[in-house]
């Protein structure tokens, strides 16, 4: 799509008054960020490993700080690595309208998921640029530190590090034989200063465009959609005793068998989450069988149960019937279930102005949205811990994400920067 | 139990015509072997690890060697490395009476599967040479080799060798580095006559004294197991592919959840096994998921079905049972079940006159019996395939075996070795 075309789309009175975006450079700079990470001898079907604060990751962040220097913002690392720019508003005293996002990906992973908020954001700033449009409001565009949390399997590294959620001792905690403090020297942060990236001045709000990495939007046509929030995960880890015995020998009858168990709750997870109304969902995506031998009746499982809702009470609900079920099975199999909660995550709600802000906005382009909640976490709910928070979503074909064919098509893309440039007009208006 | 105390149990007429075996010298003999491959500081009960054609193995081979040149019975190797000893009848050109087991063990095994067969064979010589009794057939005690089939991931090898069901390239095959070749070397056997290890002359019969290694006995309080047969296992290698994906932005209603799909297959197993008629058995002993992380639907899942009886028309029920609860079970999950066959095995049934013949030798000694299938495999199977066999098993305490916690009391070890006593010299009269 060429910027003629996305402008063609728009009718006079409808017409984007700061300008639009150039869907050429911006698909040119997701290509070019894409070979940071590729495999040798890959294109950008390939998808990308930029782990971060990977060698991969600090060449990303390099190629950003240069674009972002290009695009005049003056970008600074602050102690978490964090990469921050300002525009400047016609009132700079103002709270700034914030938005970014992540370059960090998970292993194999895609070439959208945090890219193109990142890079949509700096287009934005280009665009305002190429039209000298000023806001009332300064403008800030960020990329989060290790947003995937591959790295130190712990995730929203650097919006924690913004939020004051960095959990004690973090800075202490070993990856692949690297302290987490010399991770942040990697990438221009500073560990001994850590507790400065901490947010204290007032923001307008925060901003972020992403993938919806589910299925929802592709599925039904939809070109944007305006997240009403992100959902909390609510992770329990299961151990499941029987007792492991010889699978020729021991009659069905006499059996304590943890897999038989453990199968139950896999079926009643599902049932839960299918045969409430709502939108949950709960999974069972990790399961260890002792000692996974074909002849011998399990003794032991190992298994996590995960309950995701925007809702608070929704989730109590099903953990209620996840306790009954574990219990009853426990019962009926002769083995003992034992519920551990392993963590949890408080849903953070998106600000409903800011819903009907990008909501309006993408009307005003003619763009169709709908409202929907995000099922994954984003650095926008650390952010919502700090001002209103609004997120835009654009389709993912198929739902597929976290895999290199992860894509979202060339127009989506422009059609979501645009929003998001909407959007931050009008928030800093 | 002393010799006394054994000896006690016989009422005037039904006192042993053989003599009786000594219960001290039989538990000595069980507890010397158990130091080979018990861990470094380790007691009895620590259980033993002695796989097949281990230094641990080696070791225990030369012990019983030793034990089998004390008895008389002059032993040899064969070609495939089991251990032979014969002891002369009256009649030494009739075909022997063959008994015996094995002594590898599982990786944490216990002291008395195999050992007690293998030990109790040669306490049977001693009491006949004590007594001076002679059998009109000539007696041979058989020691195979790598029963358990850990090394090389394939039992019953010295049995296979002698019953010719070798599997082609066996000996080319490869396991922590070694050829199988070089593992027959190892323990005195000659791959380059391999097929000379194959029996081809007449046996009277083949009997074998084992643990129950299930609970039927111990749970009765029965002293002595008169085997039906081996049961018949058909193990398949069943494989479902449904489609990754992230758990939180995957609607229930859009996935294609292998581990559901598995878990529906392991409960309709059970199912199968549980309401038909009989004592069969179906397990899922082994199961991976795949990527088996806590955030995403699993897209693969490989695991085994295992089904075994002494009747192959209920093993063609099971299967057919299985086929169509796998086909139901791919439909209402969205993911595609397949069925492999991995492995399949006959059963092996128990000669008639020989199941007889021990339980009339258990009653005359006073000892109480039941019948029941064996649905562990043993050496016995193929030693069916060259003459009639038959199987006495003794109780292990709770059904455990295969775990250092697997025991058999010495009063019962000494009853089955008494059985085994009467039956031999029966057979070879």
């Amino acid at each position: 799509m060429t910027r003629r075309e996305l402008l063609a789309g728009f009718t006079g009175a409808l017409a984007p008054a700061w300008g639009a975006v150039r869907p050429d450079r911006l698909r040119q700079r997701i290509e070019k960020l894409s070979t940071f990470g590729r495999i040798a001898g890959g294109t950008f079907s390939n998808g990308v490993s930029r782990v971060g604060f990977s060698d991969a990751d600090v060449a990303g962040r390099e190629y950003v700080l240069g674009l972002m220097k290009h695009a005049g913002l003056q970008p600074r690392i602050d102690p978490a690595g964090n990469i921050w720019g300002r525009r400047n508003g016609r009132q700079d005293d103002l709270p700034p309208v914030l938005f970014g996002s992540h370059i960090d990906s998970v292993p194999n992973g895609g070439n959208f998921d945090g890219d193109l908020g990142s890079l949509g954001a700096i287009e934005v700033i280009e665009v305002l640029n190429e039209t000298g449009a000023r806001t009332r409001h300064p403008l800030e565009v960020v990329v989060w530190t290790n947003e995937e949390g591959v790295a130190y399997n712990n995730g929203l590294c650097g919006s924690r590090a913004a939020a004051g959620k960095l959990v004690p001792g973090e800075l202490d905690h070993v990856w692949n034989g690297v302290r987490k403090a010399d991770a942040f020297r990697k990438i221009g942060g500073d560990p001994d200063r850590i507790a400065e990236a901490r947010i204290r001045r007032d923001l307008k709000c925060y901003l972020e465009l992403h993938i919806e990495q589910g299925g929802t939007l592709d599925r039904e046509g939809v070109a944007i959609g305006v997240v009403e929030g992100i959902v909390a995960i609510d992770r329990f880890a299961v151990e499941i005793a029987g007792f492991g015995n010889h699978a020729g020998t021991t009659r069905m009858a006499d059996r304590q068998d943890a897999l038989l168990a453990a199968s139950r709750l896999v079926v009643a997870v599902n049932d839960i989450a299918r045969t409430m109304p709502g939108r949950q969902v709960g999974t069972v995506g990790h399961l260890d069988v002792h000692p996974n031998a074909p002849n011998v009746v399990p003794g032991r499982v190992r298994m996590t149960v995960e309950f995701r809702d925007l809702s608070q009470a929704t989730l109590r609900t099903m953990l209620e019937r996840l306790r009954k079920a574990a219990s009853e099975i426990g019962d009926v199999t002769r083995t003992t279930v034992t519920l551990n909660p392993a963590s949890s995550h408080e849903a953070a709600l998106a600000d409903p102005a800011l819903q009907d802000l990008v909501e309006s906005s993408a009307k005003k382009l003619g763009f169709n949205s709908r409202r929907l909640p995000s099922g994954a976490g984003h650095d926008a709910q650390m952010a919502a811990r700090l001002c209103p928070m609004g997120m835009i979503f654009v389709p993912s074909v198929g739902g597929i994400s976290h895999s290199p064919k992860e894509f979202t098509s060339w127009e989506d893309c422009a059609r979501g920067v645009q929003v998001l440039l909407e959007s931050v007009q009008r928030a800093g208006a």
